[in-house]
């Protein structure tokens, strides 16, 4: 078992543990009651999830002799709206679960993000245990405590930080996981690799073939390495109020075509492409060492991932939508870039740079 | 000018600083940039409040050369719901504010509950500045942080705790106050008194009758009073874990009152009912000193509040709404109660009491 502590520097919640260990979703219910007692566990998922991990983790819980309730919602992006987290708020008052209740958000990020939301604002909030069942909510989002719903003008636009009691990942919920789910999450894996560890970044790339065939092992090394990053990153700037920014990395862009795609695409397939056009954006702008994007290139291919993005969209309407995006500041969307593999660049104080138009058009001419 | 601060003891929040000033609303261009500085201001605000206070308060932003926006929506608590936050927040997301936006609440506890929800969820949160515009807000609910809507369920039961940047209270403003809100003001400066300062409660019922009148001087003295003491009570106890409890005194009976009259009765009205109720129930619970509700009742009949719940509702109605109310622990309803006048009840290490059905009911009787 690893047990990695995030600590959020001068924030307002309580340091938290990311626990990883093999069978630790059917042991929720030994882990709960220390971290997050509660009256009652509302349990949030999705329909698909629900079929495979709902029943042992419930089980766990009432061997245990606590008291849950099931709530689900149909799976994906779409689901990941106002309306959504409005009808599951209104079935918990239904259902008389009260301020002593705790959350448990079993499920990829979409899951993660509403049920967190939920938590943040269910009778001004109530705990939140995060189980994350993809490997891109292992290593990402159920880590941070960034929550929310999408809303008609993008992704991520409404919601509120609320950092969860504990994140349990279970990694033998990764057998049940489709392949290019899996190759998304390692996506991620790849941006932490080139925002913070260059050794992590190549090793990834040795080891592609066995991740890609689901090795245990090796993911398991992998979402540990990948939880080191993250939790040190968020445990300095909790707010996202300086380096925190390095986690967006390829994530402007990436939004943005996630967005223009009607969220068709895996986040992680996105993010893969918004890093090759960053990174592109950086070279051009002299912020980004040269060969970087064709680096990032090779490591995407050798993952099975996209190079280009898959419908016709043009280089105006990913622009338009980049401007809409929360890290604009002053009204000029606003880059997370690196400096070369390995590194986040930062320059005249800030983790963020406002990049010109022209140039963005070019650099996404690269993947579409 | 009086500045008192509120310090939020082990909170997330910086403290901030409640402002006291007669013509501190058309000043706001001065004070807003210090402690928020935004590229854009958001004035949320209602319909009412707009045609008497959005032109002074607008034109002082942009005299100090501010850029602002103006949001409204129609007055009553029958607009704190989810749709009125989705539809203003859907609005700044159409006009393009981003993450450096601050929120203006400009109004009463509606506007500043809703505005102050936008702001703790409006990417994750921005900054946020009260500008209550009722006696009630000024001395109860622009200050401490609690914001959020009512759900078909029942009132605030969905939110967040965001505290204010700064509260900025404009005592001049009352001018356009309506009689019965400002009584319904007063009843929550007799429950201050009531549950923290014997000597405050009784200088109140000396000068009722200037208070009635609107004497400037004495409404300013009062706000004064007031503010430090819900200012103590917050900074002790931020997320109400414990003592802040206190200023719930009243609002257990309260809000079942208010939801079973569909909201048709002032806030402050239906908590001058609810102490009374609450008086009674503590008095027959042993933990509250024997003529107690007699002497809140003559408090409140001085102050022309009603003794009485004005339509036919029964014990059962009321009984069955405090069951859901927030407060609920292990699924029974918990009061907050006073051990004499000036004084909140502590005991079993708990600022809150469960209270046996029969005798809720039965001192329901006296207020029905």
């Amino acid at each position: 078992m690893t047990r990695i502590r995030v600590e959020l520097t001068g924030a307002a919640a309580l340091p938290y543990d990311v626990v990883v260990q093999a069978g630790s979703l059917r042991e929720l219910g030994s882990i709960a009651p220390l971290v997050a007692p509660a009256h009652r566990y509302a349990v949030i998922t999705d329909d698909i999830v629900a079929r495979h991990w709902a029943e042992p983790l419930l089980d766990g819980l009432a061997s245990a002799g606590l008291a849950a309730t099931l709530l689900s919602f149909a799976a994906g992006e779409t689901s990941k709206t106002r309306e959504t987290w409005a009808e599951l708020t209104d079935q918990m008052l239904g259902k008389g679960l009260g301020r002593d209740t705790t959350v448990i958000a079993l499920g990829g990020g979409v899951v993660g993000d509403v049920a967190g939301f939920v938590a943040a604002t269910y009778m001004r909030g109530v705990p939140l245990i995060q189980v994350p069942t993809t490997l891109l909510a292992m290593i990402d989002a159920s880590i941070g405590g960034k929550t929310g719903v999408d809303a008609p003008a993008g992704k991520n636009l409404i919601g509120a930080f609320h950092q969860p009691s504990i994140v349990v990942i279970d990694p033998e919920v990764l057998m049940t996981l489709p392949a290019d789910q899996l190759r998304g999450g390692l996506a991620e894996a790849v941006k932490h690799g080139a925002i913070a560890d260059r050794a992590y970044f190549e090793w990834i790339l040795e080891v592609a073939d066995e991740l890609l065939a689901g090795d245990t092992a090796l993911l398991g090394a992998l979402i540990d390495g990948s939880v080191r990053i993250k939790a040190a990153v968020v445990s300095a700037d909790p707010r996202e109020e300086g380096q925190r920014a390095a986690l967006n990395f390829g994530h402007t862009i990436g939004h943005a075509i996630e967005r223009a795609l009607d969220y068709g695409l895996h986040h992680g397939h996105a993010v893969a492409l918004g890093m090759i056009a960053e990174a592109e954006i950086g070279e051009r702008a002299g912020i980004t060492a040269q060969q970087t994007r064709d680096r990032l290139s090779q490591a995407i291919e050798t993952l099975n991932l996209p190079l280009r993005v898959p419908a016709g969209l043009n280089a105006g309407q990913v622009q338009e939508l980049v401007r809409l995006d929360k890290k604009a500041r002053l009204g000029v969307a606003r880059y997370s870039l690196i400096s070369e593999i390995g590194k986040i660049a930062y320059a005249d104080r800030s983790w963020t740079f406002p990049i010109e138009d022209h140039l963005v058009v070019e650099a996404l001419r690269t993947i579409l």
